[in-house]
């Protein structure tokens, strides 16, 4: 099975219920309870796979894996609560563990969440899985957008994928690239005034790149298709990393027309990226692309 | 490290917070919220070192990873509310993910919890873990206990360990020492019981060996010693495997002398092994013993 194929294995074997608001196809399951909603979301980061220990310090291991789990708990405007850790080595080293839970625990604590607990397994490779846990009193989800409303980007992207560029050439990428490979943030505040203002009619984060990620926001929203106008590209990345890089961690926002004069009250601007419409599939200037990104399985 | 030096590094390392009544030392971490307890759990399991596919169907594989972790929310009392899976694999094979997935969710929902999502990550080796919420009115800790309380356990002891010793010899094991190991049962129901009518001092689910996770009770209580009378062993096993074998999950109970005339109203009759002593360390009928149980890390 590819991943894609995959999610839609998992749409058919989640569970669900009254209460499940959204098990699948989001970036968090929500659960709802009286007033407010829960958040519940995993990610794992594999060595070998997602991460090479030559170029990521202990530390910044730890950072990441709490920033993958804090997007995207920002994707849906929740407040991060608390988080357990799943820890697989083929041994505890003290200089790995103490550098990797102050790495951890700095991304957690930022955001308001603390490390509650885990388990920690023998493993003959290095795995690293979190579980995150949050609240929001008006979650925003992917399937809200419609056709004519308008495509908003967090910050430039491209820049995570430019940065695994030049380290796979062996080259020290330019700081602030490198800065964010290893050290990402996520946007939990801005997430938060999103949901709490009912800026966006849809909002994700973007880890598998802008395009594919934009095309599962077009079919949990039920629109056929996207108009790009303008991508804003990270200094020292290329066009194709910011469509299509991932690992941006960046949000992105469909936001109805009638609300986008709203955005101006934002501690930050967002960058429009385009508008959803009715035609069929992705376009940049007139021009068809094909959704792609990082799939694991492929 | 060892796991004790591990597990005394994260009694240093998780966070603490008024709200966090315990993180580190029990068997799951606890968060008071209004009138009742949250409990967040972890567990994973990797192939090679907890399981090996020739004697585990996928479907039993589905079937223990929700066991392992209901039963560390049956040691508190808990009632099981919903779990993320993260899932690492060299491929994604549909007919091993149609089984695991249907063990998996049997166990879960016939203890109340639905599978709400999670992540799933390729991987050199097979990896699973899980993380389960789940609430309490009133969790019951490992650290209550006092010198002059009786100890109980929920079943006869040893089987899991028994059958593992049979298949790693090769022999298949008589019907219920494998489903012991296969398909253990969590004490979810009992666990409830003995919460909701404040029975219990101290309880924990055992599954790392009674000897080793009755010392961790001890530990946790502040409290010198125990003396074993005699220890249900399960037919079929040795002593030595119910005293230190593992995964039995089976709970663990101090009881206060004059609480135990009232354990005759469980649905179950419990096994009395003995009691909780002033003189420092384990013994069995007057005999020292050292606990001893499985280290991931030794």
């Amino acid at each position: 099975m590819t991943e894609e194929e995959f999610l839609r294995f998992l749409v058919r074997h989640l569970s669900s219920g009254p209460e499940v608001l959204r098990a699948a196809e989001e970036d968090c399951a929500v659960v709802a309870e009286g007033d407010v909603s829960r958040l519940y979301t995993a990610d794992a980061l594999v060595e070998g796979v997602h991460f090479e220990r030559k170029y990521f310090s202990s530390e910044a291991l730890g950072w990441k894996l709490a920033a993958v789990n804090l997007s995207d708990v920002a994707a849906m405007g929740g407040a991060p609560e608390g988080a357990l850790l799943i820890l697989g080595a083929p041994s505890l080293e003290e200089e790995f563990l103490e550098a990797f839970y102050r790495g951890l625990r700095q991304g957690l604590e930022k955001y308001g969440a603390g490390l509650l607990g885990g388990d920690t397994v023998r493993a003959p490779v290095l795995f690293l899985g979190l579980f995150l846990f949050a609240r929001a009193a008006s979650p925003v989800f992917r399937s809200g957008a419609r056709p004519g409303d308008l495509l908003f980007v967090s910050r430039p992207l491209g820049a995570s994928a430019a940065a695994l560029r030049f380290l796979k050439e062996g080259r020290r990428p330019p700081e602030p690239l490198l800065q964010a490979h290893l050290f990402p943030e996520p946007e939990v505040e801005l997430g938060q005034e999103v949901a709490r203002r009912a800026l966006a009619s849809a909002m994700m984060d973007i880890s598998d790149g802008l395009l594919l990620d934009l095309s599962r926001l077009c079919r949990a929203s039920g629109v056929p298709g996207a108009e790009l106008e303008e991508v804003p590209v990270a200094e020292g990345a290329t066009e194709e990393e910011a469509l299509s890089g991932g690992e941006d961690f960046a949000l992105l926002l469909a936001v109805p027309p009638e609300k986008a004069p709203l955005l101006g009250g934002l501690k930050r601007p967002l960058f429009r990226i385009g508008k959803l419409v009715e035609t069929p599939g992705l376009r940049l200037k007139g021009r068809p692309l094909s959704p792609q990104g990082f799939d694991h399985f492929a």
